[in-house]
């Protein structure tokens, strides 16, 4: 039995965690979900460290929705960097999905973004732990998170 | 008991540790309070961590407020990656509050926005660590500190 | 027998692994080729760390495709520290090989670009594990990778 | 007894140092003071790690006077993050005092600029170590190192 | 007997190893010089690690050139915090020697201050392992590397 962390923000303005763990149980089984939430994105690291140091966990998704100003650009490189650093030190995945609210104008395309994001992430996610092959079958092929893919270069 | 540190700096120009301490206390019980005062925000990061290895705090609240020039935004910028990195190397949350001088011109809405901030990081604070569930409840709701909340997105 | 792992990601628009594979497997023997892939390139460098430390790695060839956005760049500088941290951590070389869309605006250029910097990457791995020497001949030559070599600033 | 390090660099123009033992004398005793001098500001960190390690110091000062251009911000970014780094890691204070050429245009007043600031990261260095009180009296109080004190925002 | 590494890029365009190694000889004796020869310059943190880890070096020279591009200066940087990691981690000296293609239009200008800046961080070096008190009396004194030193601020 896997265990699979859900981290997330009373920051954000979206509940993608739901959305996540929605896709996350739809995509199979074998783990148990465990959430934790946190203030905002810079609290995600050391969050996601907890989750596998003491919850257990084999994988983290890590969720959070920077806002418009420039400072919000630096806090979400600052919490990225502290995200690679508790991947790495821990040698699990943590896998980033991190909507900003300048990717959209309109707040429902901009909830629509955050939500399939989070889904797609969460398969990925999924996909990390128990079909690394659907991975690889993949590689290379301009797959993108919330937009539309863009494809390889050139069809081979 | 638990114990939370509030470390702070002699350049803030506001007292936020005062604000801070309030707001936990007002919070509930459980906890004793630590203090330790830096000079500035780049000794925060190895202070927290003291909090934690010397002092046994189990999580700690670091306050500061970097001034106008573009060189504090950079000095914030490498203190907040000294406080991702003490966070995640003990697995103890690190509250990073900062108040830039440049977020209000008016000096009384400053000093208003850098004790709001505090207080409301402090309530974050003590729920990290005593209620958890209070977190989870507001995830993806738009919560922020020492400003107005920005809200969902879009009421479901 | 040494080992050496290719890491990619399903982001890239371009099957770069496959060529750095073969690159590999032409330039000589006494080695195993192991193959991981993730969705971006924000999960190489835990992905490089398992790779060593859980599949025995001596040496990571780790491929990405950043887009031509402001943020790809972002993305590719935090990956590319991630990537430092982790073979520094473990002091096995991981060779990055990162393409940026931006590099040309013709798909075929581009891929031209892809698939030629994985292979001249690939035989600078091998070098790395196999043929020292054949790198310490070259010092100071102005090699590229997948562009033209620059060559030495004047001949001697 | 406790020990601090000053470590500074060739690479300055004003001796530093001078002005930081001096200070350091002046405010008191039940320490020993030892010296190190590397080329540049890149090198302090790992001599700032060695003069824990090695020479056994309780606190670092890190004096350093980055050049006028851009690149010297980078190489001071650099040296603040590996400070971070050093002092996050061994948990002992490292007080930074750098001076920009660039804060002075005037080399008679740069000179008195680097002095002072000198003097009084000295003096919140013995602070640090000494007397953890006076520092947390002024907490938020606007202090500065080398220029006049920005004060309280509004005095209460 | 010392040890000092002289690890270096195939990227270069100038060989200063060379230049750096007639410098080391040049300055005494009580060392073996041992070389690595990286691809680039986002090599060198793993192999300067190695080079003391696996060679036993009890200091390092880093040498690199970095192209004209502004993605060479983010490359720079990034090898730059690679190095503090290393040099920080291992307590061990690790000077950098960058020139930057930017720094002189001129090839045979370029060169010439490569060479220079190799040879005298060379001698840098030496002084670290064997002639601590030749960089201390020159603390603060404005030393440059390939440049014209600039000196003392104002003479005392």
């Amino acid at each position: 039995m896997k265990r699979i962390a859900v981290v997330d923000t009373t920051f954000a303005r979206v509940d993608m965690a739901d959305d996540a763990v929605r896709a996350l149980r739809s995509a199979g089984t074998g783990f148990r979900i465990q959430r934790r939430t946190v203030p905002g994105i810079k609290d995600l690291p050391v969050a996601c460290r907890q989750a596998i140091t003491e919850d257990g966990a084999d994988l983290v998704m890590a969720l959070g929705m920077p806002g418009r100003a420039d400072y919000d650009r630096t806090c979400a490189h600052e919490a990225s960097l502290g995200l690679q650093l508790a991947a790495v030190l821990e040698g699990r995945p943590i896998v980033e999905c991190f909507v900003f609210e300048s990717e959209a104008d309109d707040p429902r395309a901009l909830e629509t973004l955050a939500r399939r994001r989070a889904e797609e992430h969460a398969l990925n996610a999924y996909a990390l732990l128990f079909r690394p092959d659907d991975l690889r079958r993949r590689a290379g092929t301009g797959q993108r998170q919330g937009w539309a893919d863009a494809g390889r270069l050139r069809p081979r």
